[in-house]
């Protein structure tokens, strides 16, 4: 992974071991492991490979010492055994001595009785000082095996021989966890190699072809796999020419793909494009009623489980941003979507089918027309119609990843349909890798959401909790690519980590997310422990203070997303206004006098956000549209909010540059550096930022700052 | 030029002929021409055999006849002479025969006594239905050439029998009359191939190399002849790595491009990197006052004149827009300009230093700073500097070839330097060629103001009559590029055409040249002439009308330069701000109580434009910040002249719209669907303006329309 080598696509510099550093794994390797696996296990279950070389590693970095199953008696000294549910009838290593040891004892019991243990489930047993983790396949062991490192790293002052008895199974709350790469194979004109990626290039990909040295892609296969992610999708849902051809010459790739992340417990998807059969398959159509059309994508998607039988399904984005899709042809998106479901099913695969559809042609002029209205206007209609193996992946959000916005309505209004929810990891909207900015807290109060109030949660939608009992997922789009930190800004690392660990279980603490982070990636140091907290714990809110206020979104340079223009999709067809004149500013989605869009909810939020009564401060400019005296329910006026945010973000930036520089010396040089670096630039971008929006809206609005504070 | 081939570069489709069809030059090809040359003359003067060629293709195209000087006893029948001064005392053909024939007489008359004719003036005598021309040199007889049929052209009624007597000396006002093209050799990523082109690729170059084919290139050339244009710069200002080795390497693509323009009277241009001394010398240094750099200057400038004897001289961007330049070495730009005079100088060559120098990371926050000085606060000091050979070349406004701008003070400020003033035919901010907008008008302004309030012209300075009485020059950027039409709105190629006429006599009308245009170009019918001047002629004031108000300048979309952004470049760092706010609009250039950029200008101006009772109305939010119900001269307010302005600025090209339609049929079927398509986009742009303005400030400033048009 490290140093100079030939290689034509050499690794430039010793890559960053994220939350995956030596000590991090030290609980594994201290003592003497044993695994156990029932014979012929390991050639069927590849990522029991994966735990033995995790094993293994451990051992040889902490002076410890693995045994398996053909290495004859351990010995009494095992203190972690590692062990597959087919072991029991099988005989244990060790039970023809004349001694039973204390570990032995202890996995015949959990072994002769585990209990149910879906395949990525795993049960962890402590007593008398040995650690058992018990599993019915690689994936659940590797789960454990992470669990085991991970609690010993959140808990510094206990030691491994701690004798506490536990017994406790451990399932991921979410079945379907997964990460998409907006990934090109082509560096794309505009979007450049991977689309709203801030960390360099693609790990699969690099001139215009699959890289020969996957190393990095192993390394990070790995680093997912520890966090429980199973889905990986591998190419942009933006689907230009090369990257269609990923389903036909290019299967290839997508096998090597599969057999880099199969190890660790990932199946991999591929986003197509709805015109595949004509631009790649050569037919006169892709309509989605056409039998040539059905049998085209019957034949492409078996062609690619005879050689990927693992293959998790598709990724579409039809009809969106200039995507081609099922309206070309007067079909609907159930039409387009079944297309493909019926396709992938006689294989047991998916199809995510995103519900990011609006009119991108949009005319400012027309103030009747709402973007956020358009996936609900779109999809709503069509639920029940999705086959079973559709999964419809909804945007948190009705606009796009924004720093705030409401819930998608579209989330409680589906009941028949399998939903995914979809947020970004990469921080598109959100200071792009360049401003520190913890995402945990935010994805928190969206997961935690009542659509109807009470009941189920967003979260609970997505797991299958909701009304419809159907099980969907959580999708994310990630925000790595080769820069040596992963994600360019050391601490977004936090971000990717969150993502997986709130898919396993949705109801951690954003707080307790990061302290375990924290603990592994940078060790037991209290100081450098409370300091990243410091600098990370609020830093969502910190970006929203300075950047578009109160929901309003957008104000960011158009394009590239990054800086501030206020104006800047004022007068475009994007279908992002905040219409701010010399009296007021916000957009009116009410019922009574707006779009209507608040009608789309269910109660109680329909009433909610529609009286200014009662929609919530954070979201007021999203809902309505006020003067610049509107007084909140904080008190403050909407122009002083403006002024007092802008100005407090900044000063928050300044003691997150504080903090960062005490903690020279005590995280490592190249780590600090990097991130020194980027709170430089969060700095200037959080001034300017308060200079652009606090100048524009005192010119708009003519009201003085309260404080008398510098405005240009 | 026309139909399919098999060359690598192959010309797509016919090439529209622009002012030259083989009609225009019917005056000097439907009776007997004569070209009287004396021996050995043609070897020396390439222009002869240009002028020759011309006579055959319009003998050949129209059923005349050409005799040379070696074709014996010509007959009485010639009618039209073009004779090199040279000839006498030579004996003219058929002098041993019987007969004295009419014109043998007048050119004995005319030739024993030429008067005083440099090498690019002509003679013009028409007497007894015989037309002589002489001239001194080739380029001479070309020029005269070209005046004859484009005389006839512009008086459809007489023909070429017509008797009048005349007898007079025609000479260009101006010595120089260059066009700068800002072509690439290798596409740039963000500026493509031609930096501000708006025409397709460029005529010299393609696929990072000089074109196999420059069939084009001579054609353009031609044209350029046609014109009167003596030097044309080769390559972008802006030198990027390949186009710096021009000058060495890549000298044998300055040898055949040399080749191209000298046989139309033109000399070649180089614009060349201050950094070429360590970027393609690899000397540690580019300090103009370093021996080793002077040396390597000295070098390589006697180098390229080995290559191309009569090649121009150089044209430098330095210190500006990151270009680099002798701030590097704490020296000033006279020491800069100095080092590459000082190695022209022994072969006749000249520098063209520009005098665009800003700083282009202003703080949008500091209102102190104000980039219209800069060209001024950095070289008025320097007036009596710069070596004898080192022309000056400011664009025509501090700022940067705006629709409407103050003329630049420089202009007044540096009677010991030679000056050029330098346009910008392509059409950057005023409609990137997609708007038909005749910029004569605005030139014709911008040469006749009275930088002194009476006494000499911008185009006297630039002659070489102001105080100082060094000869300068008038520049343009070329507008021209590998489209068909030459120019992409056909209709464009009046620019380039009126560019060159009004270099040769800046005393000549815009409407007067657009005549000549249209005649030439699309012939007599008056119905057409009269469409064609019904478009252009107000074409540049409709332009203003839709766009920024008042002088204030950009509100374009940042980068592209194309369409409305009214707050596009209000926060960014290139200087360039409108500051409007709910009160008011425009920029404090007075002494009073701004940046005192009124003070750079002499009386009267000083004081016309530092005061509101005289500051012209189109000017008025260059110089000033005033509220939006301010009253112009006009007797409007600021705010319903915006609406007025924008609204009937619509309306205009509406009727465009509906003029060139009546013309279907009377012109080529292929200019008017090319212009039909770029009319349909300035009226679709030309309303995004309206709107777009008209909705910024009515958000700004809540002043309802007193005549109540839809404003959103």
């Amino acid at each position: 992974m490290s140093g100079p080598t030939t290689s034509p696509h050499p690794t430039p510099t010793p890559v960053h071991p994220a939350w995956l550093p030596d000590a991090t794994i030290a609980p594994l390797g201290t003592g003497h492991a044993l695994l156990l696996t029932a014979r012929d296990e390991t050639a069927a279950d590849p990522v029991l490979a994966t735990v033995e070389t995790e094993l293994r590693r451990a051992a040889r970095a902490h002076g410890g010492r693995l045994s398996t199953r053909t290495d004859g008696e351990p010995g009494p000294d095992v203190r972690l055994v590692l062990a597959t549910t087919a072991v029991h009838p099988q005989p244990l290593p060790g039970d023809a001595a004349a001694t039973e040891h204390a570990w032995h004892a202890l996995v015949r019991r959990v072994l002769a009785d585990p209990g149910t243990l879906p395949p990525e489930s795993f049960r962890l047993v402590r007593d008398a000082g040995v650690t058992v983790v018990a599993a019915s396949s690689g994936t659940g062991l590797l789960h454990g095996l992470h669990h085991v490192a991970r609690d010993a790293a959140a808990r510094p002052g206990r030691a491994a021989e701690d004798t506490a008895v536990t017994d406790e199974v451990r399932s991921p709350a979410q079945a379907v966890r997964m990460l998409d790469h907006w990934d090109n194979v082509d560096v794309h004109d505009v979007m450049g190699q991977v689309e709203r990626g801030y960390a360099g290039g693609s790990l699969f990909f690099a001139d215009g072809a699959l890289r020969d040295d996957l190393g990095r892609a192993e390394e990070y296969a790995r680093l997912l796999g520890s966090i429980g992610i199973n889905r990986v999708g591998l190419n942009n849902v933006n689907v230009h020419a090369r990257e269609a051809r990923l389903l036909t010459e290019g299967l290839p790739d997508v096998v090597r793909l599969a057999a880099v992340f199969r190890p660790h417990g990932i199946r991999v998807h591929l986003s197509v494009s709805f015109a595949a059969p004509m631009t790649v398959g050569g037919l006169p159509t892709a309509d989605p009623l056409d039998p040539g059309v059905q049998r085209w994508w019957a034949d492409v998607t078996a062609h690619v489980y005879r050689a990927v039988p693992d293959f998790g399904g598709y990724v579409v984005k039809a009809d969106s941003e200039g995507q081609p899709g099922p309206f070309a042809y007067g079909r609907d998106h159930a039409d387009g979507a079944n297309l493909l479901a019926r396709a992938l099913a006689p294989f047991g695969g998916t199809v995510f089918w995103r519900a990011f559809v609006y009119d991108h042609h949009q005319d400012w002029r027309d103030r009747s027309t709402d973007r956020a209205r358009a996936a609900h206007d779109h999809f709503a209609p069509l639920d029940g119609r999705f086959d079973e193996n559709v999964v419809l992946q909804v945007k948190h959000g009705p606009l796009d990843f924004q720093t705030r916005e409401a819930v998608s309505p579209v989330i409680a209004a589906m009941p028949r349909t399998r939903l995914a929810v979809e947020l970004q990891v990469t921080q598109e909207y959100t200071g792009q890798q360049r401003h520190a900015c913890y995402l945990a807290p935010w994805w928190r109060e969206i997961l935690d959401l009542r659509p109807w109030g009470e009941g189920p949660t967003v979260a609970d939608v997505a797991i299958g909790d909701g009304p419809g009992g159907r099980p969907g997922a959580l999708v994310a789009v990630s925000n790595v690519g080769d820069d040596p930190f992963w994600t360019g800004h050391p601490l977004a690392q936090a971000n990717l980590y969150a993502f997986g660990r709130l898919a396993w279980d949705p109801t951690l603490a954003p707080e307790a997310v990061l302290d375990e982070w924290v603990g592994l990636t940078f060790g037991a140091d209290p100081d450098v422990r409370a300091g990243v907290h410091a600098i990370l714990d609020d830093s969502w809110r910190t970006y929203e203070s300075y950047t578009a206020p109160l929901g309003v979104g957008f104000m960011v340079t158009p394009g590239s997303h990054y800086g501030p223009s206020v104006d800047g999709y004022e007068y475009s067809p994007w279908g992002t206004y905040h219409f701010a004149d010399r009296d007021g500013i916000g957009v009116d989605r009410t019922r009574a006098t707006g779009t209507g869009y608040t009608g789309q909810y269910p109660a109680p939020w329909r009433d909610v956000y529609e009286d200014l009564a009662t929609c919530p401060d954070e979201l007021l400019l999203f809902f309505h549209h006020v003067p610049w005296g509107h007084v909140l329910h904080s008190g403050s006026t909407v122009v002083q909010h403006v002024y007092d945010t802008h100005f407090a973000g900044v000063e928050r930036v300044e003691e997150m540059v504080g903090t960062w520089a005490a903690l020279a010396g005590r995280v490592p040089e190249d780590v600090h550096a990097r991130v020194s670096e980027r709170l430089d630039e969060q700095l200037r971008s959080a001034r300017e930022w308060r200079d652009q929006l606090t100048t524009y809206v005192f010119r708009k609005c003519g009201v003085p700052d309260a404080r008398g504070r510098r405005i240009y």
